[in-house]
């Protein structure tokens, strides 16, 4: 097989709820400026436009996000885009995505990415992402992994057979699935251990054998939903990438990511990046309301002795949340969906 | 000199800026539905249309508010509207209105009242006045009291002769000002003080006779006003009526008010009065958010874990504030001001 050229595959299907009111169905989390000035989107292409042409960069994204992406990614070839037909989670998509690329190169390398976090050092992560690559020729799946700062029990944890290092592979040993509060303090502390970042680097025929191997279903899936065969992807089991392939894949390795990555999971997140990028009270007028932020304004907004919020002001609706709960902002989603508020969604 | 009829004056020259956003400078308190569904404005014509029938209601304001009456008392004569030039402090308003008042019904008692209050019970409310109305007969000039039931030190108070009983006058001894704490305490300990509520009745040629002679100049003012002379109301020395007339005036009593009055001095006691009315949650979506209290929205507003808040969201403009802290509104009111953004005041 000759040695195929690096694709970045850009995976913006996510909807999410934990950004309402700013999130709605057309404009899902990796729409929004959340850090910086610009959509977590922008920044993720930016990212890998640094690495391969545009006529290598793809995006998996729903339909309905299409006129979004135009927008955004003025850029992106039309031809790259990979309609998602529904959601069944990462397993379906990534292979979906693996397989489109691998009829236009059959030895391709893809890099795929999600496009709803940050990551503040783009060269760190270029390095990462070439290091990856090279692991990644003799067949390896490739993990990215980040060094964790802190006992997070809301991700997955990779443990290396050995101490990652910047630059080298370290073959993975298991997939952890989200620890509890001992366990991922046992993880920080035994220096082994990286959060999986849902950042893969592989060849795609590697890919697509593991998954014939591990998953069939969904690789059958796929080939039938590519054959035009209606209602075939509704046939792909609904699994994430780790539980189909990553967690029973024969030569998994990862690379460490040390770019300043953060998965912006809360708005408490989104206020922390903002606080940092400077922009923390940018809109409006804050008295006596320290650690407030304010998100979406297009009014005046004035906080009085209104510390530790976040603010979110949409046209349509209105958010009011103390940093420390911004979790709690789906059970306002789910009181919409209640009361039949899609308008609101 | 033959008995008077009764008058009502509505004074609502007021602006005040503790209801930003929702107060600007063409929609002031008394236009706004803080406590119940209605504009204080609209519940204070109702009040007095009661006790008189519309041809003797008038009512005191600057220009700039006339569509804004003219839409929500349409039933006011147009002639009963008497122009407030510009805002001089309640003094001279208060000797325009009575002058002319005196020039329609020379010997009218008036009943002058704010239109920024709430009274809760307008019966109570009517018996108070007409038992003042009675009181004025002689050439007294007659407040109504409240009875205090904490030691405010926002108002001013009255001292009694005598312990006020409902529906009697007792002479009043003397006007103290917004005491400090300590005295509010004794004042209220005492029994013998009550609140100036700002409302008055009297005889228009009783007023107009002691102003003569505490303040010749606002009564000179006033006169060349009405007789057409250009600038001459920007002459009226600045003052209340407090200061102008009623510490100096020979003959002063007061009855007691028992109506369930509130000055609704700040967000935070308008959210108490809508709490009151039931309406503190009707908008929008409250989680974990005891005490909080929106206003003015016009879109779906949710609060997670933010208790104890006043939300005022207006197409111009939004404030969060502390209901602990809203005296403090004013300090954002002074920041636009300084920053010359008139198009939110």
């Amino acid at each position: 097989m000759p040695r195929g050229k690096f694709h970045a595959v850009l995976l913006a299907g996510g909807s999410g709820t934990r950004f309402w009111p700013l999130s709605r169905a057309k404009t899902p989390k990796q729409f929004l400026a959340l850090a910086s000035g610009r959509p977590l989107l922008v920044d993720a292409w930016r990212r890998v436009r640094r690495l391969v042409p545009v006529e290598r960069i793809w995006i998996v994204a729903p339909r309905r996000l299409g006129a979004g992406i135009r927008r955004l990614l003025p850029d992106l070839p039309r031809r790259n885009w990979i309609v998602e037909p529904s959601a069944r989670d990462t397993g379906p998509a990534v292979a979906l995505a693996c397989a489109v690329v691998a009829a236009r190169d059959p030895g391709a390398i893809v890099g795929l990415f999600p496009t709803d976090h940050v990551v503040r050092d783009p060269r760190a992560f270029g390095r990462a992402v070439r290091t990856a690559a090279s692991a990644a020729r003799d067949g390896t799946l490739v993990c990215l992994g980040i060094r964790p700062d802190r006992p997070a029990t809301g991700f997955g944890y990779l443990e290396c057979a050995a101490r990652a290092q910047l630059g080298r592979s370290v073959p993975v040993r298991r997939f952890v699935e989200k620890p509890d509060l001992t366990r991922a303090r046992r993880f920080v502390r035994s220096g082994r251990h990286l959060w999986n970042a849902g950042m893969f680097v592989w060849r795609v025929d590697s890919f697509l054998d593991e998954l014939g191997r591990t998953e069939p279903a969904i690789r059958r899936a796929v080939e039938r939903h590519l054959a035009g065969r209606r209602g075939a992807w509704d046939t792909a089991t609904r699994l994430s990438v780790d539980y189909a392939v990553m967690e029973r894949a024969r030569r998994v390795r990862v690379v460490p990511l040390d770019a300043g990555w953060d998965d912006v999971g809360s708005w408490d997140a989104a206020a922390r990046l903002r606080e940092e990028a400077g922009l923390g009270s940018s809109h409006g007028l804050l008295v006596e309301s320290a650690g407030s932020v304010v998100f979406g304004a297009h009014r005046f907004v004035a906080l009085v002795d209104a510390p530790g919020l976040v603010v979110v002001d949409t046209p349509g609706a209105l958010l009011v949340v103390a940093r420390r709960s911004s979790e709690k902002v789906r059970r306002v989603v789910e009181a919409l969906r209640e009361r039949g508020r899609s308008d609101l969604l």
